[in-house]
C-alpha cells in the first residue's frame, strides 16, 4: 500500500467540491440524472455562434496552429491580457496595464493561488486567515487553503420578506479584523445564493481592506462587465487593492478553463510565479476564442443582450415552479440577483439538507446540500446551515420543471413525515 | 504595501523555471531572439493538419460546442480515458482501467500534485523525499515541492566517448533508499539531457522502488509510446507501482496543456481529489483534439513515421553543426537518445554557464544554463554542475543553425579569453 503524505491524504477524505464534481461527472456521463448541482451554464445558440465563427476565421490563416502549438508565458496570452486592459481603460477608466493581469487554468487555480499567497504562515510563526464577511459562501473555497485553518467567516443577518424570499446581508458589527487576516474575499454575485453585495457594502469591504492594508478579493465569475449575469445594479470597479477575479466559464466556456485575475502587479508577479511553476503557462485557447469579442466589444453585446436576459428569464421561470411546487411547506427563496443558483431555505425542516440531497440524489435528481457552503464557519449548532440547498437553474426548461417537480415532492414528504409523527 | 505569506514569497524569488518562461515569453513576444531555451516543440505541418482535419470534423455537428460549454468531471474527459484504456490494453497488455488515468492541465501540474502527495510531511513529524536517481534532471522539478527539502539527487557517472560525446549513467552503488525516501523520478528521455536511461536500468529502478514499497514516476512526456521522440529501443511499460506521466505537448498540442498521469487507482483517486480542489477540473480541448488519433492509432503511425524522424533528423543537423562550431575547444555532446533538447558540456570553460547564457542572450541567443538543472543536489563544488547548457533545437534550421554559429564564438571567446591570460 502506497503511503500518502498529509498533504495527500487531504484530498482523499469527504471534500465538498470533490463530492459535488464526483457527482458532476457520473451525473453528466450516466445522462440520466437531472443535474442542477453542478456549475455548469446553459449552452446558448447566440452566445455558441460567437465562438463559432472566430474558430473558423482562427482556421483561416494558420492561427489555429499557433495557439495549438505554442506554449504562452506564465500570465497568459499577451494578446488577450493587452485587450483586456483597453477594454478595462476604455470603457471603465480602470488605471491598469498588463502587468495587472494574469490568467489561470480556470478560476479555481486562481484562488489556490490568491489564498495560499494571502494566508497561512506569515514570517516567523503569525498565522493568517481569508476573512469571509458573508457565510454561506462559494464551496470551492473551503479546501484550497494549504494550512489547516484558512479561514473566517460570519453568519450573516437575514431579511425576510413576505413573498417567501429572503436576503443576506454583512453583519459588519460582528465583523472582526485585526493583524490575523490576510484578505478579504466575497464572491459577487454570490455563488451559492445569487445574492449581489449591495453598493453600499462593497464599499464599506473595500474601505475596511484599504484601512487595513490588506486586499479585498471580489469573486467576480458571474458579475460584470461579462458575463454579467446579475440582475441588480453593479459598476465594474477596481482599484489598487482590490483583487478582481473574472472568468470565460460563465459566458459559455467552462470547458476553456479560463480565469482572470485583475490586481496589484506586486500580487501579479507572485502569480506567475506560482503559474510557472505549478502549471508552467495556462492554456492559451479560451483567450483566442475570446479576444476578438473583446477588441470588437462584442462582449458586452452578448453579456448584456442575450447572456443576462437569458438567465434572468430562467431564473423567473424556475421560481416560479418553486413557488407552486413548495407551496404549504416552510419554504423561503434568496432574492435572486445574479449568478446561476438558486438558494432554497427550508425553514425548520425535519431533514437535514443532507438527507434531502441523498432522498434526491435516490430520485435522479442532483441538487447541492447546503451546509458544504459555510467555509471557515465554526458550528455551533446553527440549524439555518442544515437547512439550505443549492439549486442550478439554468439547465433545460422540462428538465428544471421536472427537477423541481421533484424537490416540491420530497421537500413536501419531509415536512410531512414529522407532523405524522407530532 | 500587501503583505505575502511565506509560501506566496517562495514565488517572487530567483526561481529557475520562472526565469526560463519569462525569458521565453518575451523573446515570443518580441520575436527578435532566437529562442534555444524553452521547451516549445516543432511545429510539424503533417501532425498539424492532423489535428486541423480533428478540428473541422468537430465543428461538422455539435461537437465544438460540447467541449467548450462542458466541464469535465476532476479526472478529465471520460471520452478520452477510456480510449487510452483500449489503447494500453490491446497495443501494450498493459492491466489498467479507467481508474487508473487522470489528466491534468499539462504535466507539470501533474508533478507538482504528485511530489507534494508523495513527498513532504508524513504523520508526525517523518519527512519524505522524492529521490531523483540521476541528476541533471528537469528544471521544472526544482520549485515544485511545497516543503523546503523536497529532493535528494545523485551525481551521475559520466563516461565520455571518443567522438567528443559522453552519456551519464546512475551510480547505483551511490544510491541510497530508506524511509525518508517516499518516490523515485526520473524523466526518460531526460529533459535536460537527452539521456534515456537503459533498459537494465530502468528496470533496477522498478525493482527498488517495488522493493522499497514506493513508486517509480516516470516521466515520459518525450518518450514512448507517444510522441515517441526516443531514438533508443524502449518499451512502454506499466506496473501498478510505476507512475507514468504522459503530454500531448511534445505531440504538438503545448498550449492545449494536456497532461496524463496512469497510475495505481489510490494514486489516481488523491490526484482527483486535488484535481477538484485546486483547479475544479482539466480542460477538455486536448482530449477532444486527440481522442480520434488514439481510437485509430493514427497517433502512433504520427508518432513513429512523422514525430520521431523529424526531430532525429534535426538533433543529427545540430550536432553537426556543433561538433563544426565548437571544434577546438574540450566540449563534450550528451548522447541525443531523445527529447528536444541537446546537452553540452564545456569541460573547464573558464566562465560558468550562467556567465555564458548572459552573454548569450546579449547576443539574442536563449539558451539554458545548466546549473539548474539539479534539483535536490547538494553543491560540494563540483565543477560541472556549471559548465553545461541545455539547447532547443527543435526550432527552424535557419534559426538553428545562426544560434549555434553564435554559441560556437562565444565559447571559444570564453576559452580563449583565459588562455591569453595564461
Amino acid at each position: 500500500m502506497i503511503e500518502l503524505s498529509n498533504f495527500g491524504r487531504k484530498f482523499v477524505g469527504d471534500i465538498g467540491i470533490l463530492h459535488l464534481m464526483d457527482d458532476l461527472g457520473k451525473a453528466v456521463a450516466a445522462g440520466d440524472s437531472i443535474m442542477m448541482g453542478g456549475g455548469n451554464p446553459s449552452q446558448i445558440p447566440a452566445v455558441q455562434s460567437v465562438f463559432r465563427d472566430r474558430m473558423l476565421r482562427m482556421l483561416d490563416g494558420d492561427e489555429f496552429e499557433r495557439v495549438i502549438g505554442n506554449y504562452d508565458g506564465p500570465a497568459g496570452s499577451t494578446a488577450f491580457r493587452r485587450e483586456l486592459v483597453n477594454f478595462f481603460c476604455e470603457e471603465y477608466g480602470w488605471k491598469i496595464s498588463e502587468r495587472n493581469i494574469a490568467f489561470t487554468n480556470g478560476s479555481q487555480s486562481a484562488f489556490f493561488f490568491l489564498f495560499n499567497m494571502l494566508s497561512g504562515e506569515f514570517g516567523e510563526g503569525q498565522h493568517k486567515r481569508i476573512l469571509l464577511p458573508l457565510a454561506p459562501e462559494y464551496i470551492g473555497y473551503e479546501d484550497v487553503g494549504l494550512s489547516a485553518d484558512s479561514f473566517i467567516s460570519y453568519k450573516p443577518q437575514i431579511r425576510v420578506s413576505d413573498d417567501r424570499t429572503f436576503k443576506y446581508f454583512v453583519d459588519f458589527d460582528a465583523l472582526e479584523i485585526d493583524e490575523s487576516v490576510g484578505a478579504i474575499c466575497v464572491s459577487r454575485p454570490t455563488n451559492p445564493t445569487g445574492n449581489v453585495l449591495t453598493e453600499a457594502e462593497i464599499s464599506r469591504l473595500s474601505a475596511l481592506a484599504q484601512q487595513h492594508n490588506i486586499p479585498l478579493i471580489i469573486d467576480n465569475a458571474y458579475g460584470t462587465p461579462f458575463p454579467s449575469i446579475i440582475f441588480t445594479d453593479a459598476e465594474p470597479r477596481w482599484e489598487p487593492h482590490i483583487i478582481m477575479c473574472m472568468s470565460l466559464s460563465k459566458l459559455g466556456l467552462p470547458g476553456m478553463r479560463t480565469g482572470i485575475v485583475i490586481a496589484h502587479e506586486r500580487i501579479i508577479e507572485a502569480m506567475m510565479g506560482m503559474s510557472a511553476v505549478l502549471t508552467l503557462a495556462p492554456g492559451g485557447f479560451g483567450a483566442a476564442l475570446a479576444v476578438d469579442a473583446v477588441r470588437t466589444r462584442q462582449i458586452l453585446d452578448i453579456s448584456h443582450n442575450i447572456v443576462r436576459p437569458h438567465y434572468q428569464q430562467r431564473s423567473e421561470y424556475a421560481q416560479k415552479l418553486l413557488h407552486d411546487a413548495l407551496a404549504g411547506t416552510d419554504y423561503y427563496i434568496h432574492k435572486s440577483e445574479g449568478a446561476i443558483f438558486l438558494w432554497l431555505w427550508f425553514k425548520d425542516m425535519p431533514i437535514t439538507s443532507a438527507e434531502l440531497y441523498n432522498r434526491l440524489k435516490q430520485r435522479g435528481v442532483i441538487v447541492v446540500p447546503g451546509h458544504y457552503f459555510f467555509p471557515g464557519l465554526a458550528d455551533d449548532g446553527w440549524r439555518h446551515r442544515h437547512e439550505c440547498i443549492r439549486l442550478n437553474y439554468a439547465g433545460e426548461s422540462a428538465e428544471v420543471a421536472e427537477g423541481i417537480r421533484i424537490i416540491g415532492e420530497e421537500v413536501k414528504k419531509a415536512y410531512l413525515q414529522v407532523k405524522m409523527r407530532e
